[in-house]
């Protein structure tokens, strides 16, 4: 897989340079794309704050703990946290539990910098931690869209071209979630099929929901599967994860409280993201906000720890604000830009591997759409995230998939991992020999130097068009939107499963049998 | 002036809430904008490459300046570089000229490091230098469009309509140039209405061209009569400023070093900014063309301080890359972005300010042109930026000025003021009593806390569309580029000249017929 992924980007990249005896390169060269690498980033982590601001922030939470205190909804789980030592009631006297500063940084403090998740396509395994971004496919859309058909409802047929497109794309180097809804697959069975299409249709790490003790266990065993892998292996391999949100403002409900536990038992990663939207669920303040938001994640790590001290957990920024006027959930905006770098500073603050998103509150993949995913990727960018959440295809504030903005997110993602790579600064590169060849008023095309260079010079985009307008006029002037939509239907004309061990497919189908058999999972 | 901007920009942020016995809040609440404010960056700016890796680029820039040299074409300028101790050939026996680095470093001590910029409304003054960033309209494309007409040559009703709509866009700043050509006016007398019509219809800080000796003192006169000042008050206060290209690679014209020089004897400021497309006038490696674009510069800028120690000048970043594949210009591209964030580090090594711009190749002010406009307004940012050129409506790589993307480019660096707008961390907006108030499973709306802050909590936008996909659809489900369309129209039904003396008006009037009766400014 690795090297055919390998020849494919580097066809693309060098356009008609492609071997005509190469099938594959015949076959793909309509679609210019980087080849699949693990993306890092060279510089330091932007400061919106001061440190004097991140510790005043950072006791605030702790304060929060300590007075206030945080609703574990999951009776399982205030056992656990009475255990550990935190200020639980007895049963049947509430659910609110309140731990001391004290106990919250001894607890948090084995929780690992960095840790690989492993797919399986090991080509495909990534770092969570240090300088490294790993950008997921768009997630847990209800519905979806493209120029063709307009929004519909999510469906089966929808979930999985999501999901060959973003195998299709190296610059997608991990699944979020369900792209969108599979709302034709009734609830009790709809985690086995659409996980079972994660293995067969990708070949890279995906996530579970944490819905229900059930499905997150059913979910390890399929990534245990596809990963063709014993169970004491998958143990110590953290192979899949699951993102959990707590009930802002300072609540954590049975399910995400079920998932933290069974995915910190099997050595599994969650993410803990408050969904802290300042004026609603969070104070109407970014300070305040980005309290509550660390309290609500100190609480939740904190707590795996108690269950398995040293299981991987990554920390969560998504505070974003409201529109005053109407309610509604805005992102993108500046007040989430700097919120999304300051939750970058408050868990590096810890030690945790952070995650961050490319969100937007677009009704269609336009401009704005553009716009304000970009200041929530330079976000997530100057943030240090290790993790960007619906990094292609979300729009709407979560509520759509869109296929042509699955493109354009490439894109903008494919730049920044260029963005990201090291510039060389040698004899070489400064180039003053040819700066003598060429002399003042002289052009540097077709010089040794150049000609040396040119093909890998400069990146070459997947989506933008840089003729000229006479030319660009002349084919029927297609705009960024339309020309996205051309490629994702290319990239799906293109699309080929990977390969997949018939043993482990047979495998995986058992599975999915005897658990429908058994009848799935309860209904929430 | 400034009083009446505040109040507009306040009634429009607060939509319903203008006092409806007054006329102009009426006649303006629809575009929704922030006030007229300096922006300033409080972050330090970014490191792309180590302290070490710019002193490689600055020695290697030093030795191309030493070994070969730059044209200068200009006779009078090679006098003068002559008499400074420059190693210049006898007259007659060609162009170049070299200097050696003590020289070169000597020489640039004595520019300003900030310095303050006049506008004809004192309001409108602005700093270049430190962390303030200011942003340009426009400038210098040849074509215009709108929605409603397409593309065509610039004309003097299209050039005064962009005039309009910056003054009337509190985060345009100041004029960066002709927004479009107008064409229809004869070249010997277009600057003289051109420049007239900036100092009419805006009240902003302008530039001029230096096409020649006569235009660029014409311009200087203009900025001088609009400001209603002496010649030796206005030869002590920048007053107005002239971009300098140098012909890359390494040469200077003659308009282009009379343009220096004019500017430099009255104490005007003029940027120095080298075009360096990396593959084409300047070395395919970034590195090449940084240390090309700062040989340029400082060659240019030395000079400058030969003609008058201490006169104002800016380090100008505009190094791109070509496609490869066509030779088109290129912008906004990962390439881009780096280069603009590293002319900022070699602009800060000599103490200069530092100009970058907001460019985009799309032919259209779609998703494309808003992606490549926020990699280049990012570029500026993190590059510490003082003036970021064609700031609100350029597309095409330079070639269309767009009426759509100037509104779609005012929202973006809106939205880049308030992300630079440094957050409060106190026990008031901390909120830890709200939080209290409020607890575990409620809701902030509606809580003192709350109220006490919503309306100007969070940026409300000009252009973005927060609606819910329902609501949207249902009003036509129009997208941000037609949207930028209406608001443009609203902004042109909008505006009102900003106030001018009649003695102003008659002196700068009189000042254009004479000018025109002398037969305006030689063709080039």
């Amino acid at each position: 897989m690795r090297e055919r992924t390998g020849r494919r980007g580097s066809g693309r990249r060098r356009g008609g340079n492609a071997d005509a005896g190469d099938a594959i390169e015949l076959a793909t060269k309509k679609i210019n794309q980087l080849e699949w690498r693990a993306v890092e980033n060279p510089y330091g982590p932007m400061r919106v704050l001061s440190d004097e601001a991140i510790e005043k922030i950072h006791e605030a939470s702790l304060t929060v703990l300590e007075e206030i205190g945080i609703d574990f909804l999951n009776p399982e789980a205030r056992d656990v946290l009475r255990k550990a030592g935190a200020d639980v009631a007895p049963e049947g006297n509430g659910e609110r539990v309140r731990m001391d500063r004290d106990l919250v940084m001894e607890k948090i403090a084995s929780v690992p910098k960095s840790f690989t998740l492993h797919a399986r396509n090991p080509a495909h395994n990534l770092t969570m931690g240090g300088g490294h971004i790993n950008f997921c496919a768009v997630a847990s859309a209800p519905n979806c869209s493209d120029l063709d058909r307009g929004r519909r409802r999510g469906n089966f047929e929808d979930y999985e071209n999501f999901l060959k497109i973003s195998q299709q794309l190296n610059i997608v180097h991990l699944q979020g979630g369900y792209p969108v809804e599979p709302i034709d697959i009734p609830p009790r069975v709809r985690h086995l099929d659409a996980l079972a299409s994660m293995v067969k249709l990708t070949d890279k790490v995906f996530h579970a929901y944490s819905l229900g003790r059930e499905r997150i266990t059913d979910g390890i065993e399929i990534a245990r599967i596809g990963r063709g892998v014993s169970q004491e292996q998958m143990d110590r391999e953290p192979s899949l994860f699951t993102i959990i949100n707590s009930n802002s403002p300072l609540k954590l409900d049975i399910p995400m409280l079920n998932g933290i536990m069974e995915m910190a038992r099997r050595g599994q990663p969650f993410v803990l993201t408050p969904f802290t939207l300042s004026g609603a669920m969070a104070p109407v303040t970014i300070a305040g906000a980005l309290a509550q938001q660390n309290a609500e994640a100190l609480a939740g790590i904190a707590f795996s720890q108690m269950v398995n001290p040293g299981a991987p957990a990554m920390y969560g920024g998504f505070t974003s604000n409201v529109d005053m006027k109407s309610g509604a959930p805005a992102f993108g905006t500046p007040e989430y830009t700097r919120a999304a770098i300051i939750g970058g500073q408050l868990a590096r603050r810890y030690g945790f591997p952070y995650r961050s998103s490319n969100v937007n509150a677009s009704n269609a993949p336009d401009a704005q759409a553009a716009y304000e995913s970009e200041m929530a990727i330079w976000g997530a960018v100057l943030g240090g995230a290790n993790m960007v959440m619906h990094g292609a295809g979300w729009i709407e504030g979560g509520l759509c998939a869109s296929f042509e903005k699955v493109v354009m997110d490439a894109e903008i993602l494919q730049m920044m991992a260029e963005f990201l790579k090291p510039i060389e600064v040698t004899d070489e590169t400064l180039a003053i020999d040819a700066m003598k060849d060429v002399g003042p008023g002289g052009h540097f095309f077709g010089t040794p130097h150049t000609l040396a260079r040119y093909e890998d010079a400069f990146y070459a985009p997947m989506l933008s068009d840089w003729r000229n307008f006479e030319t660009w006029e002349e084919s029927g002037s297609i705009d960024a939107t339309k020309r996205a939509n051309q490629i994702y239907h290319d990239l799906l004309a293109e699309y080929e499963a990977p390969a997949l061990d018939p043993a482990i497919a047979e495998e995986l189908d058992a599975f999915v049998a005897r658990r429908k058999e058994e009848g799935g999972a309860p209904e929430e």
